[in-house]
């Protein structure tokens, strides 16, 4: 059995589950992988190396479908033409940010343009841009993003954004959360976390170990390491981790941070020396459901097939009224 | 057709719905309704008066099952054995707090013992306490509770728990909800906000139409009216509720309001006069799909439709392999 939806459909995928374009953690090997097995890979946004290097591998390893997803608010026209002109990725993500001023050169290129959003507001300006697929983020979701649940941003944004297919994206790590995402409207999975724990990832193995020993309980989304990096992310946005000792000493204390410049010299020195205590592993509520590190295909399909069994074991609860 | 779960096959139900115990505002013309009409009608607490009166109206109105709901860190013993012995729920749901202390005379009486967890250690007291059925609380939900997420904490909780039935709690409005609550894993949904813009509601009409009014992106969880009024609410439990101009004046700044008695004080005059501007309505990220005040056996029945709906869409989307 197979699941087919509006996503599948577009990009004639085995399954309704894209890889989400984690800056620096998916790059070719790990989007090669999740294509090769019949879900949709993407690159995620990093420098110019890292896309130089990341999509020659992509490129190489996959003649499935992939794309590649940028910050609205970091990329330039020129690194948008540059990958749509040297690498042809079958689709582009645009996400946090306003993505108008990049639509019609993603369209103009053949590449179906996809854009996340975290709010109505977003979603709106979405459709506007012309989006061909929105992923709707709920604040479960590790990395940026912002406040909004899966549960109701999901069906509430398919309901403003009709016909065009949505995806949940945000504290899905299984079989069982797929098969939610299809019921409450949602073409597909955007998946992050779960395949931070794979083979493929450019993650440390320590970074990989925390996530597969970590408790949903044990995330947080702040603002604290963007402030303690002087990060130039819009301050909308915040970004869910791992808790670690840097974390809990400026927890509610952000303001007090944003004044410190000796405090974020010293955050700086510590990232510098891959201190462990310093480095956040940005991570989704997700994380219960992930024990092992795996190859990305066995993820893949075994999320897929969960779902099978999810759907039809919800399915099994109809009776006829006696 | 009819959803058959464990929850229905331990009350009777028609459908797999429990009524939030929303405080003050699920009385017994509300939780009466909900039974009625094939789901489990629970009364929320409130001091002895209200007990008394909202008791006596359920008992009046209803030969289903139906439940009363207590905050564990502000019941006593003497109330839940008043209410035991006077009433005869069929269930008690406890939440917040340690339950330990209330389970066995809760029990001893023959009611089935819920209760409301909002964390993983919180399940673990659960099943400690005996617990029959366990409610996973998101923090979309309206009014008290925690930060994780229902697309998280149900998973994770029916695995941690299993096999005691767990039911989904927070942002589930419609059937979509119901139905990726049962993916999740659940046995059924408590229902709150849904069932606030209700006739049967102990709301006034303005804070009804303030919900129907009202997106899920102007809820806020937040510690500001448990901080303005002195509640003694353990600080573990922030309340969502739409933002208002007292909540925007105060957000982010809840230490200043804490040492700020002259503006407590203000707080409290305003809820004396009946402010709008200043009394909060507590509700959950779900309000987007609510539209309309109705009977609440309209919408309970129409919820349980959508989802046998929403199941039967999701498993049409199975095809077999070519």
């Amino acid at each position: 059995m197979s699941l087919r939806t509006a996503l599948t459909e577009l990009f004639d995928l085995r399954h309704p589950i894209m890889l989400a374009p984690m800056g620096g953690v998916a790059g070719g090997e790990l989007a090669a992988a999740v294509s090769n097995a019949g879900g949709l890979g993407m690159i995620g946004s990093g420098d110019r190396a890292w896309l130089e290097r990341e999509l020659a591998i992509v490129a190489d390893k996959t003649r499935s479908p992939w794309g590649v997803g940028f910050l609205s608010w970091a990329v330039d026209h020129d690194t948008i033409r540059w990958v749509l002109d040297e690498y042809r990725p079958r689709a582009v993500m645009l996400s946090f940010g306003d993505p108008r001023p990049f639509a019609d050169a993603v369209r103009a290129a053949g590449a179906t343009l996809m854009v996340q959003v975290t709010d109505h507001d977003e979603a709106r300006r979405a459709v506007e841009a012309g989006a061909e697929v929105i992923v709707a983020q709920g604040g479960e979701a590790g990395g940026h993003g912002a406040g909004r649940s899966t549960m109701t941003i999901v069906p509430t944004v398919a309901d403003l954004v009709h016909p065009t297919p949505v995806l949940a994206a945000g504290g899905i790590a299984d079989g069982r959360g797929l098969a939610a995402a299809l019921t409450l409207g949602a073409a597909g999975a955007m998946i992050g976390t779960r395949f931070e724990a794979t083979h493929e990832a450019v993650l440390s193995a320590e970074e990989a170990k925390a996530i597969v020993a970590a408790r949903g309980d044990d995330t947080s989304r702040n603002r604290v390491f963007d402030i303690a990096r002087r990060s130039p992310w819009p301050t909308k946005y915040t970004a869910r981790m791992l808790r670690n000792p840097f974390f809990d000493r400026w927890q509610d204390r952000e303001d007090e941070l944003r004044a410190d410049t000796t405090a974020q010299d010293a955050y700086l020195d510590a990232v510098q020396r891959q201190d462990p205590t310093a480095i956040p592993v940005w991570a989704g509520e997700g994380v219960d459901l992930i024990t092992a590190i795996e190859p990305a295909a066995d993820v893949l399909t075994r999320i897929a097939a969960e779902a099978d069994a999810a759907l039809a074991r919800a399915a099994r609860r109809h009776v006829d009224d006696l």
